[in-house]
């Protein structure tokens, strides 16, 4: 029997990454999309446009799991709430299996993300496991007992919005909240963050990229911390320890085997994870704080996409 | 066949409860202790004692189901950790049922508590529910799927170390770390607000009292909030708005289908579980805010004490 293949669609705050997946969870074919301020039709025009392109370039793929930043009703296949995208009160799963003519699988992403790492990646083999994603925001993923928690209605998970700072900042797109884990440790925050620094001392790289009109991204953030930045690496210690007051939070609640931080913002590794597990060992309590595990997503900012096409394939029988 | 009868021990911070419990989870015979700086060795004897006490009443029972306030290790039965009692490294059930010559089963606290509720109290019929316990300090517990969740290695559930507000005051007795929940909205913060409130107004009730040198506890501040003192019931507002982030976040988390708040410090009732719904209202996302009930705990104080028991039935292959 040949082997199955399927498209894995990983839906961020702002961009898709898309692949045919097979069976071995080798990706064959690559698609990427940009989004910014789309309103519901030209969002879901893009995702069947690049759902379309993976398939012309593999056309047996049999399904499509669909990763996206919503807190889903498993009662109803709806996506309730979307943090980032124009998603509130959207029947996503029909409409795409309408569209594309194929089996549709719809996840919240980070759900994805957690299964993929924890099958195949940076947890396998640990039953309690926690994922983080960092990106525009922050996305969270729960394996218990070896399974995926979803909640009683399927919207659990919301790591994010946990709030370590009830007084702090509002939080972003749609979250009514203050201080939460999402609005001081996200990839957004390290912008801000960084953008802060370059106010602070214009003779910094952040300061000059700033006066080059260059945006004030966590990427760009990363990426100068990479080259050695001071203000930059500054920038990350500081997010890190934040980063780790959330993760804290979590070894506490969930006594976890294995923590794993995944996502774009999430590019600068150790230099956000060393402070991170730092403050996990000050502030969280033994024994859970002994046993923990705190790691990088083995599949980087691939664990979503491959996570959606995991579950595409379980639910074609096949993985 | 004659129903069996164990003991059930809740011990606080504080207190212990202990009861003679049947199969029917009816109470026949209570017993009360009290501590207070306690060693390792008093506070043994106070328990044997007090089990003891309720033997004599009813000789009959068959095991004891202790519920400590420790991060236990499942992995060697001791009690790793204990924020309010001097049990960290103890290998308190082997100890126990030493002193005792009777079947003994430990758990966390908090633990017997949310299976007490889930099974037979406030969320009877709920399969994911996550209860906070309100004393001394803040005890967590767990049931997910319609079983405890105790993490990987025993010692998951830590609700009140939680992190709310990551400057906030230092937390109590052993917790290492800052802004804790408990630090914030357990009864200890209940009676430090009032003691606050007494400084800043000497002619309220709180304050009348504080100058007849009562103990500004949080029972004393409650008490003065059901007979209608509005500094007092200012305190309550104040402390379940705090507990509503937290509950907040866990309805985030979990997306739990019942939030049970029980404990000696959950006596405020609706006053505080009014505030707390509405800041869930205001700050956790849909659905998740909008399927979760929030109740006080049907067995009131006595959650602990009646979960222990039914753990030490579990054990003999009864309940």
């Amino acid at each position: 029997m040949r082997p199955r293949r399927v498209i894995g669609v990983d839906a961020g705050g702002t961009k898709l990454l898309g692949g045919v997946v097979g069976e071995d969870l080798v990706v064959h074919h690559r698609v990427h999309r940009l989004w910014r301020g789309e309103d519901l039709s030209g969002l879901l025009g893009t995702m069947v446009e690049a759902v379309e392109e993976a398939r012309r370039a593999s056309p047996e793929v049999e399904a499509v799991g669909f990763g996206i930043p919503s807190l889903m009703d498993s009662r109803s296949g709806q996506s309730v709430t979307s943090v980032h995208l124009p998603l509130d009160g959207v029947p996503f799963g029909d409409l795409m299996s309408e569209r594309l003519d194929l089996p549709v699988v719809v996840e919240n992403d980070a759900n994805g993300a957690v299964l993929a790492e924890q099958r195949y990646g940076a947890a396998r083999g640990a039953s309690d496991v926690v994922l983080l994603t960092l990106g525009t925001g922050i996305g969270g993923g729960i394996v218990l007992g070896g399974e995926l928690y979803r909640g009683s209605v399927g919207a659990a998970a919301e790591l994010g919005h946990m709030v370590v700072d009830m007084n702090g900042p509002l939080c972003q797109g749609s979250c009514p909240n203050r201080g939460c884990l999402e609005a001081v440790a996200s990839g957004t925050a390290i912008g801000r963050e960084g953008a802060e620094v370059a106010r602070r001392d214009p003779d910094s790289a952040l300061g000059r990229a700033a006066l080059q009109g260059v945006a004030m991204t966590g990427a760009l953030v990363t990426e100068l911390a990479h080259d050695g930045d001071g203000g930059a690496r500054g920038v990350l210690t500081l997010v890190g320890e934040r980063l780790g007051v959330g993760i804290a939070n979590l070894v506490n609640i969930f006594n976890p085997e294995v923590v794993v931080v995944g996502g774009g913002a999430a590019a600068g590794g150790e230099m956000l994870l060393e402070p991170a597990r730092r403050v996990v060992a000050e502030r969280a309590l033994r024994p859970s704080r002994d046993v923990v595990r705190i790691v990088s997503a083995r599949f980087g900012p691939e664990s979503g996409m491959l996570g959606s096409a995991a579950l595409a394939l379980d639910a074609l029988g096949g993985a």
